[in-house]
């Protein structure tokens, strides 16, 4: 028998998805996924690596890739690792996982901002966890009481910087407030910064520059428009990356040897990265102009790829009908968390910018 | 915390492999790892795939790929799939863990093989289960009553064949008999195929081809020397793979889709299959011949591509002097299961001709 909460799982984002991949002429804001491709010296670095044997690479990555990942970690404030505190893992996903099933015993709990990243949820139910979720920060950039509250009955605080869907960047102050929360209620932080390198405007602050017991999470996804190739990884002690790698070994055996050599000329040949922030702020900004024009509340994305404006209405079916009517495929903001039914996300990074204004045209028209 | 049941794992293979790895000149017959490179074809076809967008695969796995899978399933006899039927996943591992998690509560049961496969026993830790295991058949090929009893009380029951570390092959009769014990007791049956295309005068009977309710397992990885590339899959009714699809998603979002467009070249093109079953069956005769010479009982390998003798001592003594003493490194029994004491498992697919019968040349001169 299947579980039962596995088999409650709703993948929201999938109906969309695939409704969308049917419908002609769609636009595609739905899914993230950046529409720069893999950069072309990534590419030729993969082509050279195909010469070597495609062997297991050892379960915490190759030495070479460890390193590189060590190197850029500590070009963050306050941040100094080396190889030996970095495991490569399938994908940031799998860090995640590897971090929740080593820690999280069942009915364990953890928080997670409101809103945050679905999958946070989806990765809490197949592991049998409870996910508790509230703002972390009020309107004056304060610690909410409800967190200060919450935190001391998780195991485990996951934040998010840049956020994906709010496109949220911590302060200092607030980095640091988080760590400090963290460490005073011997809750485990664990920082997801996936798009770090991806800000507009507002500097990257890592909580985990500032917190005793932590794990950062990474991947060449977004920063380096890599999403097919399944390449993130953890940092936390040597000692904690032994662990990790225990259940990493159970989940997937070790990372793809390819993906890795790629990854590593990714992260030392890197001046796509701002080639690509600077287009996504771009569309940033004139995601910004015409959801004002249309009325919509929201904050402004600091950084990401997405804007999580409040439509004024169920999102649901503000969504559904967009897709069927205006050929636009968006996220309904309930999967985001409890207080978002009526806001949406839209991934700015996924279509140029003429097919980012011919969306809004489209909403323009239709609204 | 980290869990203290993950703590205690020891991957033993992996504290043999790193001493190994240190020593000059050290024979490896540890590590699962074929001495073959992926085919010439197979890294064509992935440098034409480059040039290509290298987006997100489909969680499910590029259509492409579902169906050479479904395809290449579909020659078991007994068996017949589509695409619908089939989930690409990163590696056979992640296959087999999607499915322990989907299928198990906190503290359920599967059920092994003794001796088996030491991952199937570090997935249960890592997804909160039990494992129970015993052997399945007796010297005339007849179900235990061990096997029989145990059954009952297991949600679970894993079988595979050809067998990592034994080499047995399921004759028809046995494939049967496991199949409708399954289904006689409800329990769900899981058949791990990884090496099916590399058995030595045996046919590969699948006891998916018997059973109701069965899932089985692939990978490219040892049939076709890509394990680098971390893709195998699972099949089996489409509504169940919804179900995986959502665990998969929760551990590493999709499989890497380089890899497939890979794994599609492999299976469609795929003379090298023959080719290195040759070579791997030259290999098993010699070392069935020299392990005869050095006086050691074992059962003659039918398939995959180990050893399994018992070396008439405790196997993790013999492992670690066998490592200094004669600079050959093997895995110690003990991780297979509780009968396995004083049994050593050799790869013999891991060398070639020359370095096998140099390590066996050495073992002479030690023993």
């Amino acid at each position: 028998m299947i579980r039962e909460d596995v088999r409650e799982v709703q993948l929201s984002i999938r109906k969309i998805s695939e409704a969308a991949a049917e419908k002609e002429d769609c636009v595609r804001w739905d899914i993230g996924q950046p529409s720069f491709d893999t950069p072309e010296n990534v590419k030729k670095a993969a082509k050279l690596a195909l010469d070597d044997k495609q062997e297991y690479s050892p379960t915490k990555g190759i030495e070479e890739l460890r390193k590189a990942v060590a190197d850029e970690e500590s070009i963050k404030e306050g941040i100094e690792v080396g190889a030996e505190n970095v495991k490569i893992t399938t994908g940031g996903m799998e860090a995640l996982y590897s971090i929740f099933a080593a820690r999280l015993d069942q009915e364990d709990t953890l928080l997670v901002n409101d809103p945050s990243w679905g999958p946070y949820r989806l990765m809490s139910v197949v592991n049998g966890n409870k996910v508790e979720q509230c703002s972390f920060f009020d309107e004056n950039g304060e610690l909410t009481r409800k967190v200060e509250k919450t935190v001391r009955t998780a195991e485990l605080l996951v934040v998010n910087s840049p956020s994906n869907p709010a496109g949220r960047v911590f302060s200092k102050k607030e980095a640091k407030a988080l760590a400090e929360l963290a460490d005073e209620t011997g809750t485990f932080l664990v920082t997801d910064e996936v798009y770090w390198r991806l800000t507009y405007g507002k500097k990257h602050h890592s909580p985990a520059a500032f917190a005793e017991n932590s794990a950062i999470i990474g991947s060449s996804s977004k920063n380096h428009a890599m999403t097919g190739w399944r390449i993130g990884w953890l940092v936390d002690s040597a000692e904690n990356v032994e662990q990790y790698s225990k259940v990493s070994r159970a989940l997937t055996a070790a990372p793809n040897r390819l993906g890795q050599r790629a990854a590593v000329e990714a992260l030392q040949n890197d001046s796509h990265v701002e080639e690509m922030r600077k287009e996504y702020e771009n569309r940033r900004d004139i995601a910004v102009e015409r959801m004002k024009a249309l009325g919509w509340e929201f904050e402004v994305p600091e950084g990401a790829i997405y804007a999580f404006p409040d439509v004024g209405r169920d999102g649901w079916e503000f969504a559904m009908e967009a897709l069927e009517e205006a050929g636009i495929a968006v996220v309904p903001g309930e999967s985001f968390g409890p207080g978002c039914d009526t806001r949406i996300r839209i991934c700015f990074g996924a279509t140029d910018r003429e097919r980012l204004k011919e969306g809004f045209d489209r909403l323009e028209s239709w609204l």
